[in-house]
């Protein structure tokens, strides 16, 4: 197991609602002292934890997060606001009732406008794949590969589930070069991130691992 | 037990991730014929659904939600995006690390501001109370009278807990005059909406109720 590689993959993760400052902080810290790939956050935390930072680990926050149906124009201006905060990379959430009705082009051009909102930062396009069918899958993986988003990504870790090895093995095959993988929800233990690297991933949304390494330290 | 009052305090909700425009247009449908309060849905459907209903029942969508984190320039916006819109009432949901960290001016600096924004329209502030302990619901009750906010609310049914009866006992006993009082969560039976209108709830956030009276009409 390549633990250096693992770490490096996390986006270091809590978005619970009640989260305090000095709850962020911790992760902020955490993140740090550990080298993740950033911190992922509630946006209401971007300024605070940029400015804490201070580009030492980016700061990730989540938009339309986790229900996904605000209207384009709110997720536009929750993206571009939280880049003008400090963010370097921004989760959105897909409208997963217009992938229910078939509004496939909506849904692409939703990305569009959110990826054209936040320019060169890392857009990851967030389908919530417990709620979809395998067909709707594949279909949101052209999709994210049509709208130059960077990486598409499983879960919120809000709805009734989170990555499986089963998505992930699906998103590689049907991907563009173009985009890139983040397992998210549930992950649990270095095994499973260390499987889902190997399935093709190359981020990881969780809390655990860190917690695991802290307490393996701690002995 | 007083039906007629149950359905008209009724703001007939769909909020699943997923809904899709047939089930929001059978909610509108349902609102109309059995005469809601209001429909509630998710933004990215406030204008289709206005357009439908054509001003028979208001239109009433939920902003910041369900997590309160989004930041008070995204919610600002959203609620007037979804005034302009269509919609009547929006029910938004405050930010609960705030409470947590004391941060009770920013948290009514908020509301103020999205009151300001949606203007004559009906605001709703939910407070999730099942994350609150007893002495932040007290405050937050000072809060939303301070803010010029139509509306209390308990829940947003997407958290650990929904109403309870000692929460709308509570709300009666702390609110000023001038703010009323939302029920919503888990409200899975006439009985439990006669409650809450006894101990002072003017609205239920709820699906079931119309419901139950579907089924009974339909044997």
């Amino acid at each position: 197991m390549d633990i250096e590689r693992i770490v490096k993959s996390v986006d270091h993760t809590l978005l619970k609602v009640d989260a305090t400052w000095e709850q962020i902080r911790e992760i902020c810290d955490d993140a740090v002292k550990y080298g993740t790939a950033s911190v992922c956050i509630p946006p209401s935390y971007a300024k605070q934890a940029a400015e804490y930072l201070k580009g030492q680990i980016p700061v990730c926050v989540v938009i339309g997060f986790p229900n996904g149906y605000s209207t384009t124009a709110s997720k536009v201006f929750e993206a571009a606001d939280a880049v003008a905060n400090g963010a370097e990379e921004v989760d959105m959430v897909i409208n997963v009732g217009k992938v229910k009705d078939g509004l496939y082009d909506e849904v692409l051009d939703e990305i569009r406008q959110i990826k054209k909102a936040v320019g060169d930062h890392v857009l990851k396009v967030i389908i919530e794949t417990c709620l979809l069918t395998e067909e709707e899958k594949i279909r949101m993986c052209e999709v994210v590969t049509a709208s130059g988003a960077d990486y598409i990504k499983t879960s919120t870790g809000f709805s009734t589930g989170g990555a499986t090895p089963e998505d992930i093995r699906l998103f590689a095959a049907h991907v563009g070069e173009n985009v890139k993988i983040k397992a998210a929800g549930g992950i649990s233990s270095l095994e499973d991130a260390q499987e889902f690297l190997d399935l093709g991933a190359s981020r990881l949304g969780t809390s655990r691992i860190i917690r695991i390494l802290k307490e393996r330290e701690n002995g």
